[in-house]
């Protein structure tokens, strides 16, 4: 249904320059379509035809998914809709998304922008601005209200009652001494059970916080670890200068995830969506990946030189050699990944590593051996007992060693502090062909006389 | 620090049955660390040790250390204290804590402890226990505070003071009628700021809500997606049956990530900490994924059979055969992760598989001209013109292949239902590694000459 109206609205944008006709049409159409649906299609659409669509959007709607799509994309539409009504879209986002958003602009633009805006959103803004890109600070929401700590719970909750609109969270309230500085928090379910007379210093709990410049991704997984739904940030001297809820730290762990997903896919995280990234933007988010790993595989060809006269006694051991890199490669990822996700959660620790690799021995050799027979019962029917004994072998030799290499690799990125990720699946493989072939060959040369 | 006291914790509880001394000495050892570190350190002790380490910490310690643990090493732990104050333990969980423990029981056990429990808990547990796992009904907590919309605002305040220790969360109050029916929902600040007399049907919120037979992960992503704190969960009839909180669902979306994360590394997730699971466990996890793959891989030594006369000819060939098909399995999953994680955010649908082609089409072919370039270059320079142009044409069509076939499977894998992160590495490496030797010897045969 709905994909019937997408369709119908990017074929009256796509025929040509919007005249009286077709923008009606187009609005018609976008009212039946969701936020989500309406973002979706700006980002898969050119960018003239983007905004074309977004001028047809009531202004309400227009804001409501020009707050849904992605800074880079809102960057883009701003450029195009350069002389519109580009401030007010600018002054309803808020702080921290505003300054993601200005991140992508030209240093002119972002100039402009900060100008026109109103004096208290400027200086939130310019405060968010101050962190730097991975700090915390930039994913607060400073417009938070700080709730005294001579309050009484009555006075507390009169003073809420008169500022209800203004604050972006008030599930959890911060309280502040008379300097600013954080003394505590309080629940408002709390606040509310507490006795009218009860001075917060007294019923306020001791807060889980986090400075403004610490790692984003660091406050995140604090946060969630202990269940928060808001979380009071202060500046270097204990200052309280904003809060953090639980969409803006999902959404840095969710972003986390993403990259080390590309990582261990061997790509960069592209910024914006992936239609709307130009071709030589994606091809960068790969090419230097691609590059290096190709580099590091020209070992698996030094290998098989060493090797080149053995080969060319029994040709038939290079039927197997994609076989057997394959399923080395597979074990060492199999590894990498459960051991990756047991340091994530925090089940294993460096400390681990002795218990990883005799853990991973055993995993192996079990593997090993079922995967050898198998290879070593098929290969003797096909190509006689010797290239089954050697095929058997190997698999077994391979399947250890990728096990242990998998199952180390992960706690080795982290000793060095790299992402883990990045170790699973690309290096994982590279390595284990290289090696694999030597295993193979070794056993190849010493079943078969080779020499 | 800690790392020390655990190494001295484990020392003593290796060296043979509690007697009085040890026991005093790992109790003071443990009062240094955290829940965290407890809970960690009780994961990857063996049974035995673990329940002394346990029975060693005082009673407060205890439980949270107990809630902080996996549902399996719960039970495992419970079978090792049988006997002892078990029945506390339990009663303490929150109910969809206690029903995922209970899950992991005998049914023995089960029966037993669910007749251990107070009325209250053992119906609230039944209640959640009723819905299948995949449910979001297991995941509620389903002790929830219903306001009645025929409350004034100032009733219903005076209602929650009265009750304000009970129910999980207040943030997100749920309206009910007479007959529980969900009819919308308040935040408490709007409440606060509401007029005392105004009445909750006029002045409460249309609920996003979700069906307690729901599936888990869908609920969640609509929680993630409407950046809600706490979501009503109703039965068939509209009737409210609980809440969802914030944790809940990013558990469950935490848990299925790490799922298709084990299935991109071909491995399935292991339920319990790594450590504490056995190496049989751990082994099952694995091994059809192997099997499975190494079967697949039979193909590349069925399309290396069919040119091994050629290979014979020029065994030099031979030498380029892992990195030709690793660059192939790189490209693919390059493709492949940018999709999924676009499909995941909802940046390309179904719809958009020819533009999709298109994309990788061109990205593939920069991708393959730079790598083609540089594998001409090199293999040149060592092997001679001709092998260079076969390795440099060869990476190209690998390149625009590999990227192609990366891009769509995630499409093709959410067409047919199944999980994208399936068909990434696993199948992507392995089909393009027969592909690519294909594409190898046909270029091979032509440029040489062969025959």
């Amino acid at each position: 249904m709905s994909t019937q109206i997408m369709k119908q609205i990017e074929r009256t944008l796509r025929n040509g320059p919007g005249g009286q006709g077709p923008l009606v049409s187009v609005a018609d159409h976008a009212r039946q379509l969701s936020v989500d649906e309406l973002s979706y299609l700006i980002q898969a659409t050119s960018p003239t035809e983007s905004a074309e669509l977004f001028q047809a959007l009531d202004a309400e709607t227009r804001l409501r998914v020009f707050q849904d799509l992605a800074p880079a994309y809102q960057g883009k539409l701003l450029s195009v809709l350069q002389g519109q009504d580009i401030n007010s879209l600018v002054e309803a986002l808020a702080p921290d998304d505003r300054a993601s958003l200005l991140d992508e602009l030209p240093a002119a633009v972002r100039e402009e922008l900060l100008t026109s805006l109103s004096a208290d959103q400027r200086q939130m803004t310019a405060l968010v601005l101050g962190y730097p890109r991975t700090a915390i600070g930039r994913y607060m929401s400073p417009a938070v209200l700080g709730l005294d700590e001579n309050f009484t719970a009555g006075q507390a909750l009169e003073y809420l009652r008169s500022r209800i609109r203004e604050p972006e969270t008030v599930y959890l309230l911060p309280v502040i001494d008379q300097d600013r500085k954080l003394t505590g928090v309080i629940g408002i379910r709390y606040l509310l059970g507490a006795e009218p007379g009860d001075r917060l210093a007294q019923i306020s709990d001791v807060p889980i916080s986090a400075r403004a410049d610490e790692d984003r991704r660091e406050v995140a997984r604090r946060f969630m670890k202990h269940k928060l739904v808001a979380m009071p940030i202060t500046d270097a001297d204990g200052r309280l200068v904003g809060m953090l809820t639980n969409d803006d730290a999902s959404a840095i762990l969710d972003e986390a995830a993403a990259r080390s997903a590309a990582r261990s896919g061997s790509s960069e995280l592209i910024s914006r969506s992936y239609l709307s990234t130009s071709v030589l933007r994606i091809v960068r988010s790969r090419i230097v990946w691609l590059v290096v790993l190709a580099l590091s595989a020209v070992l698996t060809v030094q290998v098989l030189e060493i090797f080149e006269d053995r080969l060319d006694q029994v040709v038939a051991l290079a039927l197997f050699i994609p076989l057997l890199t394959g399923t080395g490669g597979n074990t060492g990822n199999q590894a990498a990944t459960t051991v990756t996700r047991a340091l994530a959660v925090g089940d294993v620790r460096l400390r681990d590593l002795p218990r990883v690799i005799w853990r991973e021995l055993r995993v192996g050799t079990i593997l090993g051996a079922a995967l050898g027979s198998l290879g070593f019962a098929v290969a003797s029917l096909v190509y006689g007992m010797d290239i089954g004994a050697v095929i058997g072998l190997t698999l077994l030799s391979i399947c250890v060693m990728a096990a242990c290499v998998g199952g180390v690799m992960p706690l080795l990125a982290k000793k060095i502090g790299a992402d883990p990720a990045v170790f699973s699946n690309p290096f994982i493989s590279t390595f284990c062909d290289a090696t694999g072939l030597l295993i193979y060959f070794s056993i190849a040369t010493a079943v078969l006389g080779l020499n």
